[in-house]
């Protein structure tokens, strides 16, 4: 397939459980899905491996990065950058490779209107005690954190119409084959066929009187 | 599901196999997806039932129907009226059932006008040549219709960039699948799921600090 691969945007709140479905999309489409390596400024933690889980790179290089446009997006997060690198991510969409985004709603506007043929889509639990309920149940956080992440989910959600799709996780793999779903009918889209299009229309040219 | 069923508008040249692919589709879903049937004013042929094949009416029946707004849209050939009855597309629709429009560029057009969230998908073969190879092929017309029906398809290709998606009826079931992909992408739309979106944002408000 020729075609070119689709951006792909996730986002969904705290305990939306946005990792496990993408790790789930990645096993079911390992040679047609791919998700962006993180351009980052922290130190790896052990295990984490250079290219892999990010790239790790100096402040001075992130900056200069920043200022050379190699970054589709990026954000400061305690004192740390985090960035989307633009070389990688055209490259495996020129290759016909999905590219998958897992990226908090400010980013996401961002790319949208960088790429305005991304697709955004948002990830929510079947309903807002469902939420609360894996973020107590996850144990790893004390209340006021969880309280905060609620907090935030009530921010985020006044910003939902704005993605294209809404996904509902209520089951990893039936929530991950929505997302695939939704891949290939966006393949589909006369917008993205422009060649098939004018090809077709040549094809016929013959034929006018 | 008692979300809003779907407006499937498909076209496509003479040849591409539309009705095929159609039936197809009503065998893989048949509680979840319905033909639209046709109003017309010529008379039943052997076989056609009312309601079924078609609604007949008279002339004047259908002018008032034209007069009264009870028709999505219509068309005159050959000196009969061909209409889409508004109020049985509304039922089904209500009812959470995908309605199948099977209309030429025109009308769809003027669908997309009354109903901008229709989906407009439009059916192609393969290639120019494989078009012609088809309506050769199947030996019910003379050169010159043959020839006609090319004419005319050179022609309604200029309008495919107006359509949601483009579909290659290469293979009678796989074209089906791929028409019912886009449906099942298309119900996920943030515009078609404003009621879990509004309870979503009033579950959460008790969060808000």
């Amino acid at each position: 397939m020729a075609d070119r691969g689709l951006l792909i945007v996730i986002s969904g709140f705290a305990g939306s459980g946005k990792g496990t479905v993408v790790k789930q999309i990645l096993a079911d489409r390992p040679y047609r899905c791919s998700l962006s390596t993180s351009v980052t400024t922290r130190s790896p933690r052990p295990g984490e491996e250079e290219g892999v889980s990010y790239f790790f790179r100096t402040n001075e290089e992130f900056e200069r990065m920043i200022r050379e446009g190699e970054l589709i997006e990026y954000a400061q997060y305690v004192s740390h950058y985090y960035g989307t690198p633009k070389a990688w991510v055209e490259q495996k969409m020129k290759e016909g490779i999905d590219v998958i985004l897992e990226i908090e709603i400010q980013g996401a506007m961002n790319i949208k209107k960088m790429y305005p043929d991304a697709v955004l889509i948002f990830l929510m639990p079947p309903g807002a005690s469902e939420l609360e309920k894996r973020l107590v149940g996850r144990g790893t956080e004390d209340a006021a954190t969880v309280r905060a992440r609620l907090s935030r989910a009530c921010e985020e959600a006044q910003g939902i119409e704005n993605y294209d799709y809404l996904v509902i996780n209520d089951e990893v793999e039936a929530c991950a084959g929505r997302i695939e779903t939704i891949a290939d009918a966006e393949r589909l889209r006369t917008g993205r066929q422009a060649d098939q299009i004018r090809q077709m229309q040549q094809g016929l040219e013959r034929f006018r009187v």
